[in-house]
């Protein structure tokens, strides 16, 4: 098979770079290792910033969103038994997030490249990427139990953090930053209406816990729990009752408990896989950089470097341009790092510290307790949580 | 002796609320453990918030800081060969620091004290404090080879973290909270013309270095060194190498070198008491707060203690109103965890950390990055390091 762009992984970021590139008359093909089953119902995250509302209408993958979409215009900490608000609008000029989850964007996105898009292959696996370096990279990947092979210009490994394309960028020039978090994440999602208008992020001695939403009627839950735990130590019980005591503040306020109709455990990872590209392989999203969950990063990344990559591809295809192309990683690593930065931060201050003590403790107190009284702390935090515009450098 | 309120400690905190104290008409005797050529010459800060500087006004104790305060309207933070500076006024509303050594403080104080002031008792060695529940608390000092006791109303404990007046709160209600930073400064003061006109924060691999000033001629440079570290292992050649090389910027731009009058090494350590006040005894200063010196809070935080302070026995004495009093260990802590945490911050920020990984220095570089682009968090820094306002419930 021959290309101008293969794509490996069909998730959100390899779905919306093949409908940009797809809109913009550039040829695409996307492999992706699961079924379209599979990807439709893996459970991500669901908190997209404005940009990335922006970039999925500019696609034209945006009408379930706009109509099912609910948009936030803040998010309240609870801590020392204390409900805090900030105010996205006021703080930002205006900014809003908006719920939708990863699932339902995939969906959205299969069903316009299936109708109309360029080929996107399910159940095809990647074996690895060649020619990196030349004018005419090679993804040999297997299909139907058959090894083909997909003749690019481009090669854009959309493939996540376990995906193989990052593996072709040699050793001697990759540079890589990790820091694993000493904590996990439970989230559950369950059929009751969110006990919350907007989320609730609730630091206390017990533990993190985060109330978020799917929808009007799926909540969306989260609990800190310590690295290694099995999902078999929490029966539905358990979990409903560390929530309740988790987000506690006063007789007035109760958490709406429901059938559990999924559970797992996240790790939390900071990593960052410097450059970007290699040639003429190019990583997006989760390929090159991984961010805890806290702030709700990952997909919005994921987002943004697709956003630059659609016009930086494009730019290379009508024009023969290369000088966004040779800015991509440069672009997408000042983005990246201050958002690596904030989920640090976020995770940091709202987490019990299994290594800390009471001045830690004491620290994050005075955090919360300063972006509470402190327009401008509030303000810095709404920035980061609605998202950092794109690097003025970048063509709109 | 009997006096309404006893002050253990000698230092910028103790004479300035003998000061307020003084001109308010309530009575007060100063213990000081050392001599006065001794206090007088003692090298600590030199770095005041506005509120410091109105608050020595106030005192009727600012002639000379008037004249001879060096008024800096911003920082420089130099890393990764650029420069660049934050605006106070701009950013803050038209704030300002004055650079004026503690030591002239101090000089100013004690002349002031000693022309018209109350008692102030040189190498008066306070051994304890007692009765601190009774309506009587009483200190035990010994002068001149003989131990005395004063008794008084009040007593306040400004002598510092090594001072005795914290030992006489039970340990059943201190609570302590410390963090031990893993460095230490290495600071000198040099009979040279600063090589700049406002402070250089510098943060680089070789190691944090500081580059402020006492006067138009005398120039104040500190170095991030390791714990242990011994001034023998730091001829005035290598610090001005070490100097040189973490400053180094770009040919414009020399560090003149002088002959060096003095050199000292300081730990960096975060710690903190609660509560401040135990029955008749209240601590200010360092006797309950220690910060680390990057940001210049230890002595600004003693004087808003002390603010505080001279408000609070002011009104008991005036019409035996406890308001004051009662909050004045919540008041000051509010304050004093916001500059602990700001402290931390900017410590955190600007030295090489010796258990730190390159995921480390891209955090480091990935916040430095955030200041110099958002105006909020701009802001945040400058309106920490000018200093917060004092908390609303204090009278003006």
């Amino acid at each position: 098979m021959r290309t101008t762009v293969g794509i490996i992984g069909g998730g959100p970021a390899g779905l919306l770079l093949a409908r940009l590139l797809h809109r913009a008359g550039v040829g695409c093909v996307v492999l992706e290792i699961r079924t379209r089953e599979y990807v439709e119902h893996r459970q991500r995250a669901g908190m997209l910033e404005q940009g990335t509302v922006n970039a999925l209408r500019e696609a034209g993958a945006a009408d379930r969103l706009n109509a099912e979409g609910l948009v936030h215009h803040g998010i309240e900490l609870r801590f020392d038994r204390e409900r805090h608000r900030i105010d996205f609008p006021t703080l930002t000029g205006g900014r809003t997030v908006t719920i939708y989850a990863q699932t339902e964007i995939v969906k959205d996105l299969v069903a316009l490249q299936l109708a109309d898009g360029p080929p996107l292959l399910f159940e095809a696996r990647a074996l690895g990427v060649e020619d990196a370096e030349s004018e005419r990279p090679v993804v040999r990947f297997v299909r139907e139990g058959r090894e083909e092979t997909l003749t690019c210009d481009w090669v854009v490994g959309c493939d996540g953090f376990h995906g193989v394309a990052r593996e072709a960028i040699p050793a001697a020039v990759s540079r890589t930053y990790a820091h694993d978090h000493p904590y996990a994440w439970l989230g559950i999602l369950a059929e009751v209406p969110p006990s919350c208008e907007e989320l609730i992020y609730a630091r206390g001695e017990r533990g993190f816990a985060l109330h978020s939403m799917r929808s009007p009627s799926v909540s969306r839950l989260y609990l800190q729990v310590p690295v290694g735990t099995e999902l078999e130590e929490w029966p539905d019980d358990r979990i409903w009752d560390e929530l309740a005591a988790r987000f506690a503040i006063d007789a007035d306020w109760t958490l709406e408990r429901g059938p559990v109709t999924s559970r797992s455990v996240t790790p939390m990872r900071s990593y960052v896989h410097e450059p970007m590209r290699h040639g003429r392989l190019l990583l997006a999203g989760d390929a090159a950089h991984i961010v805890p969950p806290t702030g709700a990063k990952g997909l919005n990344l994921a987002v943004s470097d697709v956003r630059i990559l659609g016009r930086a591809l494009t730019a290379w295809c009508s024009t023969g341009d290369t000088q966004l192309i040779d800015r991509y990683s440069e672009l997408c690593l000042s983005r990246v790092w201050q958002a690596t930065r904030f989920s640090y931060d976020m995770t940091k201050m709202l987490h019990a510290q299994p290594d800390g003590d009471a001045f830690d403790q004491r620290m994050q107190l005075a955090r919360l307790r300063r972006i509470t009284a402190s327009r401008h702390a509030a303000a810095e935090l709404a920035a980061n949580y609605t998202g950092l515009p794109l690097p003025e450098w970048v063509p709109r």
